[in-house]
Parts: C-alpha cells; sequence; structure tokens
C-alpha cells in the first residue's frame, strides 16, 4: 500500500495540501509555533515522499478566520497560494458578490512581494455541494443508474450543473474548484468514488447536448495552476479576516480566551521545546533515543496548534487528554535537557528539575527551604539577557551565590494568601526568593540557608535579604488615602478605593486605572441566530459588563529588587502588582476562579485599563506575535460589519500585545497567552482573562465550557505587563524586546548543589546578535545537519536592516557547509519559484514566478568569511541548513 | 474484485451462510414463498461461484422466533444445521444453563431423519462480544498495541478471554462459535481486520503463559464441521420456538397481523409468480426478456419474504416501497403471462389484463358492464378444479358462455355499500357476476351484456341471471328473529342481534357464534419493561377485549350459485358471509377500517368463533402453510413460558389454518394471508385483521404502525372460511385441499372478446395427478431446463404415500433427461451428504451423515417408462430438473 501511495504521490494524483503537523488556529497561535510545525510536517513528507511529496497550497479549510501572519509564512514556505472556508458571513457575501472572494494577499506590511498570497474562498464552506455527500456518515441519495426504478442520474446531473452555474457566477475563473467531502469523511473511498465516477461520466454526457461543465479529478494545487494561467487580475488584500462572524448575534471571538490554562501550558511547552531543542544541538545529542525524546515534544506542540486545541474548543476530555499529551512530551525532552545540562555544566549528575508550576509557586524540588540548590538558568536568546528569578521557598533567610561563588542580593517575598490557600497546593512554599541574573547563554545560581554562626567559608553578609515585615499596608478602606508604590523607574498611583489609577513612567504620566469586570454569557438554545449562547466558540456577552469589586483589600511589599501590591478584589479574583528594579513595565500577576455559577450565569472575566489618551477609535492588535495590524472600532478594511454585537464584535486576538496611542502618549499591554482583547472606548484597553460559561454554543464541542478541577471551577493565573510610553521614543521598539523576553524568558533548571563536580565542560556557543535578531529555531535537522533561523524582529517603523556575518555561529556550531532555505527548511531557497498573480489594474501578462528577493545564502567551512554576510531586512526571517561534522 | 471473491470462496476463506434472496421470516411466510426464494438465491451462487459457493449452514440470525417447516426445509435442501439468535428469554436461560442450546431438531412428523436438523442459538444475540464491535457505526474502543499511552492490550485480552470461558460454560463442544458483526456493520473491513488480527495475535500469545484459548478466523460451517467431530450428543426438539418474547410483557405477536393488505398482497405476489412460471414454461418462452420478466417477479418475491418486509415490521415508505417492487414486478411478468397466453390460446391478440383489486371488485376492464369480455382461466394445481369465479360488472344482464359457446348459470350480485362506498373506488362497479368454472389447465369463458331482442345466434335464454332484487332483508332489529340460510350442504343460523350462532354442516350441527373485537394496544415510553408499547412487533393488548357491535344490520341475497349475507357491525366493520352451491364451506369477508383513533388508542380487531367443542386448551396450527402443530394454552414443550401476557402469550402466527377438535367435532379456520390466532378458550378460535397502533414499540421500526391510506386509516379486506366437520371423516383432508384452492385459485385474465380468431393453439399439457399431489413449482431454470416439484401435500394422519409415473408429465414437457436434485434444485440428490449429529442416550459414534432415502430418480427418454415411478410419501416434496429440447 506504501509503494501504492507513493506511486499516487509520483503521478499527481494525490497530493498534500497544507502538510503541517496539524491544520493550526489562527487567531490563538504564534507564530513560533506555527513554523515549527509546518517545520516538522514538511520535513515528514519530503522524507517520505520526496519532492512530489510537497504541498502547493495550504489548505485551512477550518479554521475560524484568518490571520495575515499566517498567509505571510505561506509565501515564505513557497506556497502559491492558500484556500479557506470560513469568512465574516456579510464579507462572504459581498465578495462572492463582487467576484473578489479570489485575492492576492499583501501579507506584510514589511516584507514586500515576498509576502504576498494568493488566497481563495471556496464557496460552500469546506463541503462538497448539498447532496452529494457520498461518505458513511452522509445520507445522500447515491447516483443510481441503469435500469433502476431509483434511477436519478438526470435529477443529480441537473442539480449538480446547476450548482457549478452558480458557483461560476461568483468567480473570476471559469474554472472551479469543488471540494467533495466533509468532516469526518473519506470513511469509505469505495462509496465515494462510485458515485463520482458516475457523477463525472454522466455530467460530461451532457457536454454533447451542449453543456460546458466539464468534470475531472483535481486538487487545489491543480486548480490553482489552472486559474494562474488564465489571462486574470486579482483584487489585493492588505489586512485580515478576524473577527470572524457568521450571523447578526454569533461572533466567534469567544475563542480567543477559551481555556486560559491550557493556551498557557501551550505557552510553556513551546518554551521547553526551543530550550531543549537549543540545548540538544549545543549537547550534540544524537541518535534514536534523543531524536525520539525531541519529537515527541515536536508533535505535541503540532497538535496543540490545531483550530480545536490551542483554541479550547474541544470537550473537557479531549482538553485533558492534549493536557496529558503536552505534559508527558515535556517530560520526554526533559531527558535530552538533562543529558545536554550534564555534558555542558559541571553538575554530571545534576538533577536538572524542571518546574512546571512556578506560575503558582510550586515547586517540589526547592519547596522544604531551598537547602543548597543549583538553579540552573538557560537563556534561549541570541544574546545575553539580565532577568529576574524567583524560586518558591519557605520563610527563612538565604543566601544566593554566582557561579563564581559572588553573593547575588536577593528578596524574600510572601506568596499571596489567595495563592497560598489554593486547595490544590496544600504544604507547599510560602515565600519566594527573588533575584537578579545575567545569564549569556547558560549559567548557574546556588541558593542556601542562611546559617546563624558565620562559618569560615561563608560571604559577607548579605543585609538584602531581610523578609519584609512590617510593610503590610492592608488598612480599613473607608480611611484609605491614595497610595504610592514607586521604584527608579516606576511610581505607581492608588487611589482611596485600592484600585491603581496612575502611572508614571518613561517620563509621561497618565491617569490608568485598572478595573476588573465580568459579562454574563447569552444563554440561549441556538436554535435561532438571536438565541445564540455565549460558549467555547462563541463570544455573546448578555448586555454590559458588571465590575468586580468596587473598593480592593490590599498588602505591600517592597524589596530592593521587588515591589509587590497584593490585592484581593473579592473572592475570586485577587492579583498582584510588581514594579521590578531596573524594568520598564509593570507586572500584574492575575487570579481568577473559581468563577461562581450558583445564579445560573456564564460569567467572562475581563481586566480593563483606562486611560484619557485620545485613541479615537484606534487601536493595535498583534497578528500570532509579530506584525501589528491597525485595528478602527466597528470598521473593517473591505465591508461594513454587522455589529448588532457591539463588544464581541470588535473582540481581537491578542496574542502578544495590544496598544493604543495619541499623539503624545502610547499605552501597551502584552500578555504571556492568547486572549481576546479590545478597545471598546477610546483610551481603553481590555483583555478578557478567564470564561465559565454554562451553555454549549451548538458549533460542535457539544458542552458548555465549564472547566472545573478539584471538585470546582477552574481557577486560573497569568501576567499582563504595561508600558506607558513617549509616542516619540518609538516605544514599540521597546516592546518588542520584552515581547521576546516575555516569551523565552530563562528556564529553570533545579539541582542538588551536592551534585557539583569540578570536571571541565565544553564551551557552549555564546551568541551575541543585535539585540533585534532573535533566534527564532536551533534545532537538530536530521542526519548531521541544524536548523538556524534568524529573525529582525522589529518592523521598518521600529528599526533598519541589519547586517552581520554568520561566520561566528557558523564556526561554533561546527559547520561545514551551510545553505539557505524556504522558511520551512526543507526547500532550497534557489529553487524556490511560486506562482506570482497579476493585480487588478495591471496589464495581463505571461504567468509570472515570485523568487528569492535576495541570493541566498550557500557556503562552505573553506568560504571567506565575507561569503557569510547576511542581512535581515525588518521583519525578516532567515532560515538556514548548516551541516556539521 | 469478482477474481479475488472467487479465490476466497475457493479456499475456503469465504463462506456463505443461509443463501436466499433474503434472510426470511419465519412466522408470516408461506413454504412456497420461501422455497422459492432459496431456490433463487442457492442458484446464483451455484452459478456464480460453483460448488464452493454453496452455503452449508442456514444462518437465520434475526427472525423473530423459528418455525419447524423452516427448519424442516434446510434438512430438505441439504444443509448441515442452521443458527439463529432469537429465543423466547425463559428458554433461553434455561437453554444455556442446561447444555441445551445446541440440538438435533426433528423438523417434520411425516419425514423422520431426512428433516432433522442440527440447531444452535448463539450466545449473544447476533452480536459481537460487548465492547469488540470494530465498526465505523460503533464506538468501542480499538485495540491499541505498541508504545502508546492507551495501549490497552492487556485489558482488552482478558475481557475477550473472560467471555469466551462464559460462552464456553454454555455449550457443549470446547469449540465455541463467537459472531463478529451486527446489524448495518461490515462498512470498513480495514477497520474490522486490524482490531480483529490484534485480538487474535495477543490471546493467542496468552497462550505461552496458559491459556487454553485459541482464536482463529473460522465461519459457521467450519464450526459445524467441528463439533460435529466431537464425540458428543445432542438434545433433541420436536416443536417450535414461535412465539418469541424478550421480557415478561413482550411477545413478538404482533407482527404475525402487521399490515394486513401487505400481507395479502404479497400472497398475490406469489399467486402470479407460480401462474407466470408456468405460463412460461407452457409456452417455451425463452431468451433475456422472458427470464427477466420472471425474475423481476422471483427478486420481488425473495425481498419480500425478508424479516422485515412480510413481517410488517419495516418503516412506513419502506413498505411502500416493498409494494411499488412488487407491483412493478407482477406488472414485468405479466408480460410473459400476456406472450405465453398470445401463444396458448386463441386470443393472439388479447390484452390478458389481470386486476389486481378484485378483492373490492375493482377491474377497470369490467367496470363498464362487460361488453363482450374474454374471462380467460389458468389453473396452477396439478389437476382440474371447479371454482367460482366472480366479475365486477354494472348491474345488467349478462349472459356467460364457456369455450364450446354453452351457457353457463350465473348470479348477479350487488357490491355491497360498505365496499361501494369505499372513497378511492369512485364509479367502479356496483356488482358482480358470479358463475362456476371447470378447467383442467387453462379456459376461456365469455361474458357479454343480454340483449333485448332475441337474435339469431343468441343461445337459449339462461333464466337464472337475474337481479336479486327484492330478497332484501334489511330489518328493524328490535324485532327480527332467527333467520336461516342454507344451501345443499350448509345451513346458517343468524339470531335477533344479526350475529351467526349456529353452523350446520357435514351432518354436524354447532352452535358457532362470530363476533368481532378490538384490543386496545398498550401505548408505554418502552423505557422499562412493563411500560412496552403494542407496536409492529408486540402484541401487548391493554386489558381484555372490546366487542364490535351488539347488533348487526344485514341483508341477504340469495343466489342459484350463491347466497351472501351482508353484514355491518359499526361504520368501520362490516363482512360478507358466503354460501357457494357444491362448497364444503363458509367463506366470510371481512372488511374493516379506518380503524378509529380518536379517543389516542391504538385498537387491534380480531374476529372470534365461539362454540362448545370441548378442545381442552389445545389447538392446531400450520407451520408456514405445510405440517401442523399441536398447541397447547399456557404450555410450551420445552420449558414453562411466563405468561404475564396471557393473551398475546398464546398467540400464533396463522398462515393457513387454525382448529380445535374434541372427541367428534372439528372446527377449522383457514385464511388468505398470515395472521395471528390462538384458542383462547376452549371452543373458541380467533384471528387478528387489522392493527392501527399510536406507539413504536422501540425494537428498530421507530414508528408506530399507523397505516393510513387516503387521507384516512387504512381499510383492509380479506377472507376466512369455516369448515366444521365430523373427527372421524378426518375433515383435515378435506380442508387441505380446500387450503390448495384458497392459496392457488385459477388466475383471472381479461380480454376483448373481438380479439379471439381462430388459430389452431398449442395444446398445453393436461396434469392428472391424485388430488394430494400439489405441482409445487413448474418453472424454467437456466438453459433448456426446467424445475419441477411435486408434493404430497397430506400428512400421514391423512393419507398414504402415492406412487405414479412421471413418464406422462416428462413427456409433455418435452424432456430429455430428468434428474433429482436437493428441495432448491442446485444440487444432485445423489449428490446430497449431510452431517448426522448423534442423539442424546445414543452411543458416540465416528461421524456420521444423512444421505438421501430413496434413489433419487435419474432417467432419459430412452428409458423404460418403469423407470419414470416414483413414489411420494405423506408430506413429502421432490424435485426434478428437468433437460428438454
Amino acid at each position: 500500500m506504501k509503494s501504492d501511495v507513493k506511486k499516487l504521490v509520483n503521478s499527481g494524483r494525490l497530493e498534500f495540501a497544507g502538510g503541517a503537523w496539524s491544520m493550526n488556529d489562527e487567531a490563538a497561535v504564534h507564530y513560533q509555533s506555527v513554523v515549527d510545525q509546518f517545520t516538522i510536517g514538511l520535513k515528514q513528507l519530503q522524507d517520505t515522499f520526496g519532492t512530489c511529496g510537497r504541498p502547493h497550497v495550504g489548505w485551512q479549510i477550518d479554521p475560524f478566520g484568518h490571520s495575515r501572519e499566517m498567509a505571510s509564512l505561506f509565501a515564505q514556505m513557497g506556497f502559491d497560494g492558500q484556500f479557506f472556508a470560513r469568512m465574516d458571513w456579510v464579507e462572504k457575501g459581498e465578495r462572492l458578490r463582487n467576484l473578489t472572494a479570489e485575492m492576492i494577499w499583501k501579507a506584510s506590511a514589511d516584507l514586500g512581494t515576498s509576502a504576498e498570497l494568493f488566497t481563495g474562498l471556496l464557496y460552500q464552506h469546506y463541503s462538497a455541494p448539498p447532496g452529494f455527500c457520498f461518505d458513511t456518515l452522509c445520507s445522500d441519495a447515491p447516483i443510481i443508474d441503469g435500469d433502476s426504478y431509483d434511477n436519478n442520474v438526470k435529477e443529480r446531473v441537473d442539480t449538480f450543473i446547476e450548482y457549478i452555474y452558480n458557483v461560476t457566477k461568483n468567480y473570476r475563473s471559469s474554472h472551479v474548484l469543488i471540494p467533495m467531502g466533509d468532516d469526518f469523511n473519506y470513511q469509505n473511498a469505495a462509496m465515494n468514488f462510485k458515485n463520482m465516477d458516475k457523477l463525472i461520466k454522466y455530467a460530461n454526457e451532457r457536454q454533447s447536448l451542449g453543456s460546458k461543465v466539464n468534470l475531472f479529478y483535481s486538487t487545489p494545487a491543480c486548480y490553482l495552476k489552472a486559474i494562474h494561467q488564465d489571462p486574470l487580475t486579482w483584487p489585493l488584500k492588505t489586512e485580515d479576516f478576524l473577527p470572524y462572524s457568521t450571523d447578526w448575534h454569533t461572533y466567534w471571538s469567544g475563542y480567543y480566551s477559551s481555556r486560559p490554562t491550557q493556551k498557557r501550558f501551550e505557552r510553556d511547552g513551546n518554551h521547553f521545546l526551543q530550550v531543549t531543542k537549543q540545548l540538544t544541538t549545543f549537547a550534540n545529542l544524537t541518535g534514536t533515543s534523543a531524536d525520539s525524546n525531541l519529537d515527541k515534544l515536536r508533535h505535541a506542540m503540532g497538535v496543540m496548534q490545531h483550530h480545536d486545541a490551542i483554541t479550547g474548543t474541544e470537550k473537557q476530555h479531549v482538553a485533558q487528554d492534549y493536557d496529558r499529551l503536552l505534559a508527558a512530551a515535556i517530560e520526554s525532552a526533559q531527558t535530552n535537557a538533562r543529558l545536554a545540562l550534564q555534558r555542558l555544566t559541571n553538575l554530571t549528575n545534576g538533577e536538572f528539575v524542571s518546574c512546571l508550576q512556578l506560575n503558582i509557586s510550586v515547586c517540589e524540588f526547592t519547596k522544604d527551604g531551598a537547602n543548597q540548590v543549583v538553579v540552573t538558568l538557560f537563556n534561549p536568546l541570541a544574546r545575553p539577557s539580565t532577568q529576574y528569578v524567583r524560586v518558591p521557598v519557605k520563610n527563612e533567610a538565604y543566601i544566593v551565590t554566582d557561579d563564581s561563588g559572588r553573593v547575588v542580593p536577593s528578596d524574600l517575598l510572601p506568596i499571596p494568601n489567595e495563592v497560598q490557600n489554593l486547595s490544590f497546593r496544600a504544604k507547599q512554599a510560602t515565600h519566594e526568593l527573588v533575584f537578579s541574573a545575567y545569564v549569556e547563554k547558560l549559567r548557574n545560581y546556588y541558593v542556601r540557608k542562611r546559617i546563624n554562626r558565620r562559618s569560615v567559608n561563608e560571604p559577607e553578609r548579605d543585609k538584602s535579604n531581610e523578609l519584609l515585615a512590617g510593610s503590610d499596608l492592608e488598612k480599613d478602606i473607608q480611611t484609605r488615602a491614595e497610595i504610592v508604590v514607586k521604584n527608579s523607574l516606576v511610581k505607581l498611583t492608588f487611589d482611596g478605593t485600592g484600585h491603581l489609577n496612575k502611572v508614571e513612567m518613561n517620563g509621561i504620566t497618565e491617569n490608568i486605572r485598572q478595573d476588573f469586570y465580568y459579562y454574563k454569557g447569552a444563554a440561549g438554545n441556538n436554535a435561532e441566530f438571536k438565541n445564540r449562547s455565549s460558549g467555547a466558540y462563541i463570544f455573546r456577552p448578555n448586555g454590559t459588563e458588571f465590575l468586580i469589586g468596587s473598593t480592593v483589600s490590599f498588602s505591600i511589599y517592597e524589596g530592593a529588587q521587588v515591589k509587590e501590591i497584593h490585592q484581593r478584589f473579592n473572592p475570586w479574583v485577587s492579583q498582584v502588582i510588581r514594579l521590578y528594579e531596573g524594568l520598564n513595565r509593570v507586572e500584574f500577576e492575575w487570579l481568577v476562579g473559581p468563577i461562581p455559577i450558583s445564579d445560573n450565569f456564564g460569567k467572562e472575566i475581563i481586566t480593563r485599563f483606562s486611560s484619557a489618551i485620545k485613541s479615537n477609535g484606534v487601536f493595535y492588535t498583534d497578528s500570532n506575535g509579530r506584525e501589528m495590524l491597525r485595528r478602527v472600532r466597528n470598521q473593517r478594511e473591505y465591508f461594513k460589519p454587522n455589529m448588532t454585537e457591539s463588544v464581541s464584535g470588535n473582540y481581537y486576538p491578542i496574542t502578544a500585545r495590544i496598544t493604543i496611542e495619541d499623539a503624545t502618549k502610547r499605552l501597551a499591554l502584552l500578555n504571556d497567552r492568547a486572549q481576546g482583547g479590545s478597545s471598546l472606548k477610546d483610551g481603553d484597553l481590555e483583555l478578557m482573562l478567564h470564561r465559565r460559561l454554562l451553555r454549549d454554543d451548538a458549533f460542535g464541542v457539544g458542552e458548555a465550557l465549564n472547566e472545573t478541577a478539584f471538585g470546582q471551577g477552574l481557577v486560573a493565573r497569568g501576567k499582563v505587563y504595561l508600558v506607558l510610553g513617549r509616542v516619540k521614543d518609538t516605544p514599540s521598539r521597546y516592546e518588542r524586546i520584552e515581547q521576546q523576553q516575555i516569551h523565552l524568558p530563562f528556564w529553570k533548571f533545579f539541582s542538588s548543589a551536592s551534585r557539583a563536580s569540578s570536571v571541565k565542560v565544553p564551551k557552549i556557543p555564546i551568541f551575541n546578535v543585535a539585540q533585534n535578531v532573535h533566534l527564532l529555531t536551533l534545532e537538530p535537522f536530521g542526519t548531521n545537519e541544524r536548523l538556524l533561523r534568524l529573525e529582525n524582529i522589529l518592523d521598518k517603523t521600529e528599526g533598519a536592516s541589519v547586517t552581520f556575518s554568520l561566520r561566528p555561529i557558523f564556526d561554533q556550531l561546527g559547520g561545514e557547509e551551510i545553505r539557505e532555505t524556504t522558511l520551512d527548511g526543507s526547500m532550497i531557497l534557489s529553487d524556490m519559484s511560486r506562482f506570482k498573480f497579476q493585480p487588478e489594474g495591471s496589464k495581463v501578462r505571461k504567468p509570472e514566478y515570485y523568487k528569492s528577493a535576495h541570493t541566498p545564502l550557500s557556503a562552505k567551512k573553506k568560504d571567506s568569511s565575507s561569503k557569510f554576510s547576511i542581512t535581515l531586512n525588518p521583519m525578516q526571517i532567515r532560515t538556514f541548513i548548516i551541516k556539521w561534522k
């Protein structure tokens, strides 16, 4: 059978479309994980089928809205175009009417033609024409020919041909693409082909009667090739297709926030995947076991990108299975990490434990008091970084030293009661030890309890690590006056009710008030449009939002490194606000849940920052964590949207950043996972943190999004970062850098200090490229090859091109040869030749092709250093395969 | 693929079980149609696959109870055994406990060992073991092996082996048969075999740990062969497995009567099939078209025997499709009949119209007054017969003449108002012309209007045909006295309320009262046993019966040939009672419907004949129209039944006859279609005529049995015949002959008299065998062959063996060679060798085999006449294939 399939592929009769590990979502995914999952998918196709197995078109037929970044990535991977099925119902109607359902998507404001992608909308969802589903799960009539009472050939062919004419009316070309299939289909090839064979035969027999319809088996790529050869021009598209709406009351903007803990766990998975890919590379781990350990996490992350995984739109037991899968995969990858670190550090027997619950200050390894713990920090970025590290401990005095034995200043802060009291967190650490660490790529820090008597070897006493007792400012809120907390860079002011109401930083003062609210989820029967429920897919608030905690109880802890304000808004919403010395941002770590439902209302919890910034209806949101898109409240690029649902219709996916600005001030929120967000009023920004709903929204989950754990509603925790800046300083540039460090901070491994030895360890490569150059990927790539991806993370409004030599990296990685490839790594860049379609207004010419805009790098060890010089234009990603010895 | 399948069949890896055109019901079918549908099924297998395609076992896994006749037919067809799945729940439990679920069924009281059949009950319905359904429509977990979190091999194999041990405990052999499959299964071979392969592999691996379970792919016939070789003996069984019950309240005795009009239409189909098979043979019609016309009706009749067709347990639209199919098939066969009759009669252009609605006196061809109509009568029996013929006409005077021009006496009788007023019967005949006809095999009668002036050629005036005006006895019922209607053989007495209350015939006088009643159908939710509804399958009366029409209005019409009593019991129940001169029986033609449901009760209508015959709990019912079985109220052969439902639990299928008797008197009812019936009280006999119900009974139909037509409840009409006799005269013998004539009376074809010509027509063979020899089948059987089946219709209590020469028939059919075969016609009888199993109490011997009890006939034209002598023992059927030139 394998050989038959290969024959079909080689003869072009069977073709892959898409080709990633899963058909990923486009709203809640981060581009790094999308690139990764296409890399493994396309590599698998390449390894299995060779060049003929390579997909030529993206096939995103099910995701609930479409991001511009996805289109850009397809172009960068050398795809000729993409097709999808879901588009806002108003826009879809207009585009079909206007013959603009197929277009050239200029998918990047920075990358020019190299990110242009032909994009086509399917006519009727992703389904076979109505009545022509021939599959085990369909009950459409088969095509019955011959001498039978039930012979229906005429009627079925009439119906099909009429359908074809209806499709043709809505598209520019006389070629039309009719998908045959649907969800859960293709269970019975005999049934399918028997009927399609008949349909083709009998429809084509009509040609002798004058029919112009010629049916044949085809593929999306063949269709694309046919229309590429047509003398046609195509409309342009520059923004994206989000949010997605299917009727007056149904905006698919709930899933931007559904299952917040799983959305965060997926980010942990990506973080650890990048760490272990790099560690496996640096330690030169090879062999089946090392590959397999890494592949498990690559594959699990591929699955997590699925449009019913990262989206949170799966059933509860499926969600739990995804969590299990990802946890097991992390465990596998952890084996590589440990082996690598045992080679790369002096801890040749180190445990190198990863604590996955540090977000709630839980670490089995350190909880009993951090008695001589080594904290090994791995920095996945391409340059050295300074970051604050937090270690959960008991309420004792500690000394932190670096790998030279130097004492490092540290603070000890209490873990908020709301976290300590989490029912499933019994007997864990009560405090966190906080210190600042500087790491090039890999470094050990040592934590030990302070011993009362001074021993000979004990370094000078560090006074900074004193329990911050007596600083508790919890007072009767009625009498509380304005309260100020500040450090050298940021000053926060809280009003008498305990709410943040002013932020001063970067030379700007702005009255920024933060509140928590909840929307009640609409609870309908979904039978009619107006009866839609809020659910896993759909966000549909039932009326306006309700304020949570008009007054806030709180405590303040002021250390030398960090100031913390612990706020409690109500029994199920609390928060820690942190100012770290030297960091130009405010951190808000929220804790939401269990969301009460005893009133029989589902609730969707948001936090909102209100300012006086004159944003004039405009806000900016990231596209999958890379480029920013301009949003205008109640508007879309192409059409006038139906705004019956004025809240959910203005929600966009925020996977990294949402900002507003006026002529002088700019306010940005960065987050730690995908969330829905908006600016519903000038000066405001809101993010949805958590959702708990009591009805299904009838789009396939079949369950209400009512997450529980430990016998109660699920509790979620996460971080939002606020940056207030002066527009003229281009704070966006700073936000980018922060964004990167939030996404890929140091990974912490814990070992017992007693495992340390004095063996000489291999030198780990130190990258030190410009601050805007991101080490997007460094991983083993087949036998004796490594994949290296570098990215300029600044766009053209934020920075310029950067040119540098790859020679140092190449040498450090033991390179013998290097070749540049398409983004996915499986095609040599010089081989790329994509269909170029003619924009409207241009003269129709012969078919044209996109090629790489620059001369792809291809060099060997013996080549001169100058040959290794590369330039990264704003937002450019370049991918290289390095052969090593 | 065809060649692959043939290879599998030839190598014994794929085997057919059953092999008929459909898996027929066993309660409502007539044996003639079962034999027919096995004949075509087995022939098709033989023609397609040769000897290896021949089934060895019956596979009646779904029918709702099992008849003795079916087992007998299997034995006569050379089957080694049969398996089924449904048995009364109490009996099933006992048989499994007692290791008697497999047995030797002595399936005929007359045929001895040649009708013995090994019969096995499957352990768990006809399903794969719970949890082991591997099919598209199942959601059982697949067997997951290898390095998977979900690996479930151990648990699945444990479960399966435990199941095997449970099965083994209930059967005598160490071999066990585990079916893998279910209703609507086998949609995905890959899914099925992938899992079964794993199951077999991993279960058998347990043998190295001491497991005694060895799984392998097998077939029912292989299983049977294995246990045939076992040194085991088996219990005997002599009666049948009817009725079928699945819990305290659920007797599957409703379907014996469901859809009475379809059950009757099926009988018309059989009648016409026998007629056209014979006509096609006699006229030597050959060629594809003639074969195909006949095959359509053969196939349609094969479908009609299905256990969800003749049973009436299909959805309404399926029932309608069956009707359509059968009607179209009759139409096809009609083409053969017409061609044959044009060859065989002097009407070389005759229309030979068949009127399928003669049961309600509708015939388009005659309705306008029978102006010179030829009535061509075809007699399908093996001997000449005299029968009364009825032709629907208008109220005028008619002359009937035979094919010699002789006037035949006739009566003209009004059609009852209740029939005339049927809403869908507008503008049809108002009267019926009745005359007695004598037909050897084929004969024309001529009907024409009487012309007032006597013409030269007009024969002597026949005085008998006068409108029977003035004989209307409809009177005020309050003042009515006893009324007597009689002819030379039968005398009926009606009481003052208009009910029959006395019958005198055959020298016996008995007070027999006839009434109509209805049961209310139980209307439950089927969720619990006690909540079962009466439905298409299930008969469950809600309480006792309700009398219909305590007083009856009626009219009497007395002709010379026929006396008719037209009774009206209520607006939806009426009846015509008929006495035909010279016929020793009383005919009751009932008309029931539309059954009212405005009171929200479903109703099941019966007629009951009550007598003083001391039947002592015993009554007799036919088995598929052949042998009779003794029934004892509230008892069964093997077990004590649960009689919570005392009415439906005593119901049995009546496909031809039900009788009671005491030391001197015997009362028999013969019917015209399958019906449920019983003797609930000594001296009583009842038949269920019609059912209209408002709830589904939750066994798969998914609809209530609520038949409607023309916008109201369905109206049904049919006949019951009563024979009262003296036990010492063996009236059963007479009943048998009547039964045959009721089942296969003359078929009437209508043509215009003007089509007659004087061409010489071929002579049609005249059979004239003994009265107890039935021409069960005469049909074309492949190229230049004819199948002839002769049956002794009397059992050993009714008659003796009959010996005669086949030579005259052989010669008349142009025979060249003749060979005797098994009942189905596809296997030479001398090749038959069936497994013989050892009965309990016998000494265990080496495997034995059944062979034919007599020397099969095999002769050629040149052989002496004496070689053609055959004997038919009581109830014996012998089947011959005659090669002709």
